[in-house]
């Protein structure tokens, strides 16, 4: 069709790699590949294509049910979409502070979603029925946003990882108020890899409703879904995915990314890869004086405290982002390429800022 | 990293084109190959990665002028995204009774964006100053929402094409009335081929205040992009991308996809070649007795009123969409890997089923 | 408490009225009466007083089946809440062109309801099923804001009135397409008076869903009320009505006002007073060479188009308003309190500015 | 114009007062009387009225400059409003954790505002400037809501009041970081007459920008205004106000309420009986063993905790709120009406209880 010899440039350095975020990596070469495989020739747009087809068997196997798999675009359009599925115009979330519908979604939920967040401050970043109470009352009082769902992070913002039971009894306590359950699951492979059990004991199997299930920080390049792991308590997702601009017209590629992920688990592996460099810049980094570790190591991050000066001088040849710029805390991400070495390099010159 | 042997499935015939929509195509092969370039190693994520930097530079040689460039996920993003920009809270949008954003995007311009649409009938898709008068006035009024924007599709969602002197004819029409002027340029590209003439000349030259670059539907996986020519009049674009859910993490992979759209005219050239496939189509079948074309096709799409139930039995074989039901009126898409054996094989069915 | 001898001033000139719209006139002294009635002591806030206690009794009498009645402040106020009552977050309502809500209340069903208006030209500001059918389409169709209510105004802005069949064949017309049917009823108790038949016949018993019944039009100071005829198809009126900041916390005055109106049929008299005005009005300028009439008088209001220049003299006496400056159509509004010398007044001087 | 006899009945006891809200109080004579005053002939709708114009005067001088007034119909309308002429589409507000847009307004300022409340923890009700900046941060960063306004309550929720100095240094400290301030003043009379300086001095004076002025709870039957202390940092409220349904068609009556509170100081004279009621209940319970105040009494509400099972036997004769329900704290509201014999009778009745 075209005679063009034009040759895709590489702009950059593909040998850097960063802590900074789980998303500054690319693409897992086998979701690349899966893409590729995807393209030629004409497929039904908006979803109607085999291969988002194909994905609802897939998951339907993964959660044990059937369920109703809704591909979008990113993380926070998949919370938003959920959220609004569980709730009437006058609905809250009961959330934990730092959950990132709360504090990195500028304002969308409530903005776009219509709804109010009611965030309870946690010791790290875990809701439990107790502090679900805290803001789980007033029911029926048309003077107070209605909290009639609970949005919980799994992994969490803060690197912990719920466990079945956890999961389990929260939403036991917020089915038995009436309230339905959102799981952000950006992380959830993580969380998946690292609790070591079948992802339907934690989600499906626990009672969450609605589940955003994240591809794009563990090797995809965009797409999340929104699953409803309870089809009968979410309302409307097919209208409000697109009305929330979150429909790709070439869904084909979403929906296939999503199969190599969870092709031969690869999903797991590298979540499990990921959290392995974790463990390992965890384990290295408590032995060095001066570094204070702020968080239970669970899935892909490590948050710690460093004395004065230090994350400065580090960025200079590595890229992290504070945390709580106030409290000398910072996060370093893993991700599915952070190879050993990586964390090698990383941590010989966090000991050669410490060593006195 | 990883040992699985994972060969991702093609699911899909290759070989099978449609006339239904020019997202039924996948990925243009160049495209293909600049994702693949683009990957690897960390790039900053949310825009700050070196393939959205020189998207900046390509696009300021596009439009010769400085522009702000904002990569989203999708036509209704961008145009959500677009308009906030240009109005305040009591904003309304002068816009066609059958433009995209007031048919096709589930009323999210007024849910998400907050806005409302002023529609005015049009016989073919264009508005006109006289037109735009029809639904411009009431400024000051405080019971009416004000119209402080005009929204045009450049080519109509009705195959049709404004030519420079007409979009600049609108713009300063909008100006002098203190209106600003959005263009939705989903097939923005199709109009630049048709032309003949640098894209500048309708849009920036032209008067145009935002942009909506779109890039789907002329051979990318995903992605448009929301691009201010004058940036002074569009306010918050930064702000509105994330809280609109359009803010893609890996955006190095929307950047480097619109990169190859835009080196050695990849874009004019597919889009030309869309465009020319439907001028074929077209000059055939108004040569078949009983085909009645409706609009003037000047892009990629054929218009056309059928007799009673054509159109069902070439669907046994060919898919496309009805346009306007009641009026058997139908829609043929033509898209850059339409081939002109395509053509042919439809026109035939098409003569076949027209023959007495 | 207060030694104070203040008399509050009248600052304006009692004798004055207008044509230009039924708000410009005050209180009834029937209703304002009820408000002294009302005051002292305590009533307890937000709706649980006895005032508004009653007002659900009588509502019921009047509507012959038990209801629920949400007073808020305005007409706006009590579409918005009642639409969003009938309709999830991605409804649409199918209006006449014509109607306050897409005209006259600055985008607030969009803004604040989040829906989005169908409008349908009209003749004559009425709508039937066949007009109902140029919108009521695309169910399913997740591209499409769903057509799941239908608003009609009675009486309609243009002044004409609604039969009892007619309402009857929209409801059954809606109902069987799964569409709810919303009543804007600010003007309702002119069409009760006009149709002379009680209002149950045109409302509850036709299969009106949700009605705004009108108050401030006809004689009270404030004030309109949210009555779902059909409660099961309305939701969560409660917190819609306080999220819609239309709770008014000293709910016994909105109350006792609708409470006066209702007594010995206050709300009839006043209205057909008005409409008998109007018919007076019309009677006499449509034998008056030069005036127009353009719509049926029905109600309160008379459209007329009246020979260049007449308006803008005729407005150095009488305040009225344009209806449609491009065609020099007036309309001129009756109310309350109009005096049959007020309209021999009027008409006299339309007389002489037309007299050669 | 009709022959009914129609007397409105009193449905209600005007001899019972209660402790439970301001708002359970009616309209205060004066208040009454100007509303009579008002009454009879026509008045330009929608605030072109005489009264209208009449209060601007009066406002500018009572805020000592040019000021925008915009009468709207509750305070949940006029927080709204004047927040959202305070901010961009991405704005988030800081404000006590406690404060009515916070608690009490269904989510309306995020629902109907489309803004987020960055709520911050107080001991009093009272913000500082330590405590906006625990949430004035993230300028310029896409991903959170942009903090640019502080919204504080005089007299706060908790009955406690801002001096002119701690407002001013609020003002001062939120202008030096590009926020604006908004001033809920839903007791603003309170505050005035227990600060006994002009309101000016903590308001426009000390550099509010936007006031909610209020009036239904110091004698007013209905109406609050919205006070553009700053005109040039408030937009659009004209049409803001409209949108938000909030406009009130006959608006000569909001204003001659707020004429007759400004009249003699009616509203200084009102506000400061309630609050010496307040104090003398105050005063009266502090040497009540069992009884522990929790506040500051600085308005017209006292709040205080109560053993086990008092307040429940209290309400059998007096009805109140909790306020916490789990620490067992009430609060008490003294009104424009509360007499020096209520309180006694109440006192009496908490002594009793608390007498072994």
């Amino acid at each position: 069709m075209t005679d063009t010899v034009f040759t895709p440039a590489r702009l950059h350095d593909a040998t850097v790699r960063s802590f900074a975020s789980d998303n500054y990596s690319g693409v897992h070469p086998e979701v690349l590949a899966a893409l590729v495989a995807a393209n030629d020739g004409h497929q039904v747009a908006y979803g109607e294509d085999v291969y988002t087809a194909r994905l609802h068997q897939v998951m339907a196997e993964l959660f044990g049910k059937k369920v109703d798999v809704f591909p979008v675009f990113n993380g926070t359009g998949a919370n938003v979409t959920a959220l609004q599925s569980l709730l009437p115009r006058w609905g809250a979330v009961v959330c934990a502070a730092t959950a990132h519908i709360n504090c990195d979604e500028n304002g969308a939920p409530e903005r776009v979603g219509g709804m109010k967040l009611l965030a309870v401050p946690t010791d790290n970043g875990k809701l439990t029925p107790e502090l679900i109470d805290k803001e789980a009352w007033g029911f029926g009082d048309e003077h107070r946003a209605q909290p009639l769902a609970v949005s919980i992070t799994q992994t969490t913002e803060l690197g912990t990882c719920y466990t079945p039971a956890e999961v389990r009894a929260i939403c036991e306590h917020a089915h038995s108020l009436g309230m339905k359950v959102h799981m952000d699951g950006a992380r959830l492979a993580n969380a998946a890899a690292f609790l070591n059990v079948p992802v339907r004991e934690f989600t499906s199997d626990a009672g969450v409703d609605v589940l955003s299930f994240g591809g794009t920080k563990n090797g995809m390049m965009y797409g999340e879904a929104v699953v409803a792991l309870n089809p009968s308590s979410a309302d409307g997702l097919i209208y409000l995915r697109k009305m929330n601009m979150q429909l790709s017209s070439k869904m084909r590629f979403i929906s296939a990314q999503f199969l190599a992920l969870l092709s031969d688990d690869l999903w797991l592996k590298s979540a499990g890869h990921a959290n392995a460099m974790a463990a390992k810049l965890r384990a290295a980094v408590q032995t060095i004086p001066g570094v204070k570790p702020t968080q239970a190591t669970e899935s892909n991050g490590v948050f710690a405290v460093l004395p004065d000066g230090v994350a400065e001088r580090l960025r200079e040849s590595f890229r992290f982002y504070d945390w709580n710029a106030a409290a000398q805390e910072v996060r370093w991400m893993c991700s599915f390429d952070t190879s050993a070495a990586d964390i090698d390099a990383f941590v010989a010159a966090i000991r050669t800022e410490l060593t006195p």
